[in-house]
């Protein structure tokens, strides 16, 4: 079958001799309707994690196949799917934290072949399915959206907080539009004046970088800029004991130089990490419109075009790439 | 007066031409009884901050000197103090940080001359009087101490968590000793096998670094190594959505090459930077002999050596350093 893999060599390209998948106990088998490219996608691509395999996590998908009873309520359904396939038995599943399973794979990530295909596959427990009235281009969202909502899950939004979105891409804007709707005054700031103007009719406030001061007077700063500056960026903005959530993962040699840590001691920061989120709260929040997605899409490409995909997906004025089979 | 002082160049000096200080308003002239030289200290001589003037902020002192009213309560009482002098009126000052002053200086680390001199000034609002029964050489420890406490005010320590305390110096035995009092399962990894068994009759467990694995399975690590490797091996310890707790100020110039902050992302580690503490606490756990910091006393020096005692401190069989005027 076709698929877009990062092979050994570390290259990426589009083959069509890939082995079609089969589904493993649990499991299902997907023929993907739209995809969506990540940075993470972008950062894999570049040696990210040293993933070899099919790229692609983010999918509204069919289910075609069933290995066995825990996939054929599944059968025939659309769905989206979370992307970390979890043992359930290690003391970190025990404890709650099935995402972070020490035996866990992850779509197009880590150990398991990704949705940057003609078919591919996951536990059924990790499906949702899609409301009706939610069409393949919002719901290809939900898992960047879900991973918007994590913040909200690790922190405690109360007294107003001044908060700071750094970076205008993809799940920038995402954070911004999940930040805007609670009790917080949100900034959104990038460095891209045609990007941020999506913000206004989403009436979040947004600022140029380059028009922005170090005053360090915001409560939070989320950065989710995909950046190895974004750290720094975010130590700048941030009053003392305020909290810093890093979304940004990028490529070890990305670092150029060390950064500066000692801000988040002598001012005793709060450094988050924050990754995937709840796929239930997300595909809700697209179900009831309370956010706008279908503004972020900035091109469509078929699968086919291979590795040009996400060399669109880098261009300067691009927001989101959906890819279709 | 005699004093320890970075010079204009940055070097170290014993100067015996300092010209004696006078209390600005709201403060006292304190007179050293004993001194105790820090990690930071070491960091300061090495260019950190950028610091010029006198060195040291640990103390126990006599107050010889009021300036006015506010400081004439205190005349002639023996005291311990915090180090950051505010302003009281600056927005972080409003919001209850005050330790986080915009225009604070702090004793011997920015702006402020410190106390490894013959006499030197702080506000009076900044002192704590040394309850009669607490030793000079117990008293000299509050700031520490102090420090120690912050991680408690910082982090819930509930369903008795697995911490690790990196570190054996100075700090990371005094932090392992609080934490040691908790509902925790505590031990303290260090280099220096003869700097370690000191935890032996606190009944603390301490295991060499080299001897302990990179499990990710620690609730919460504590890194007081001073180096600029502790984070990096923290994130190694600690487990997915686990926290650490930074207490590791180093010079810019020490990273010799960028940490991989990914596993922060990656893990949903909390990193939390933690400085200055409650005197009051501190003070009150010496009173009631809850902390055994006499035992950390390895030399005595006299304010005369100079530079030397700062070489003496960072030995690698030391672990306290006091200093008699």
């Amino acid at each position: 079958m076709r698929a877009l893999v990062i092979d050994k060599d570390g290259s990426l390209r589009l083959r069509e001799d890939f082995p079609k998948p089969k589904p493993g106990p649990g499991e299902v088998l997907l023929k993907p309707r739209v995809m969506g490219v990540c940075s993470t996608d972008l950062e894999l691509a570049k040696g990210y994690m040293g993933f070899q395999g099919v790229l692609g996590h983010e999918f509204v998908a069919d289910v075609i196949e069933a290995a066995d009873d825990a996939g054929q309520p599944w059968l025939g359904k659309r769905v989206v799917g979370e992307i970390n396939a979890v043992c359930g038995a290690c003391d970190l599943c025990l404890k709650g934290l099935r995402e972070h399973c020490r035996q866990r794979t992850v779509l197009g990530i880590l150990g398991r072949d990704g949705a940057f295909a003609e078919a591919f596959t996951l536990p059924a427990a990790n499906l949702h399915e899609v409301p009706d009235h939610v069409s393949d281009d919002e719901a290809v969202f939900t898992e960047p959206l879900a991973a918007a909502f994590q913040i909200v899950r690790q922190l405690t939004i109360e007294g107003r907080p001044y908060v700071t979105v750094l970076g205008d891409g993809r799940l920038g804007l995402l954070c911004a539009q999940v930040l805007g709707q609670l009790n917080a005054t949100v900034r959104v700031v990038g460095k891209h004046a045609e990007k941020l103007e999506r913000a206004e009719k989403w009436n979040i406030k947004h600022r140029l970088l380059a028009d922005v001061g170090m005053r360090r007077d915001q409560d939070i700063v989320i950065d989710a800029t995909g950046s190895p500056t974004g750290l720094p960026t975010a130590l700048g903005m941030v009053r003392p004991r305020g909290s810093i959530v890093l979304k940004t993962t990028v490529a070890e040699r990305a670092y150029e130089k060390p950064i500066d840590l000692s801000p988040i001691v002598i001012d005793e920061i709060t450094v988050m990490g924050s990754r995937c989120g709840p796929f239930a709260v997300a595909l809700e929040a697209l179900a009831r419109n309370d956010v706008d997605v279908l503004s972020m899409i900035s091109r469509r490409g078929q699968l086919a075009a291979g590795p040009e995909l996400l060399a669109t997906a880098s261009q300067r004025d691009v927001i989101k790439v959906l890819v279709t089979p």
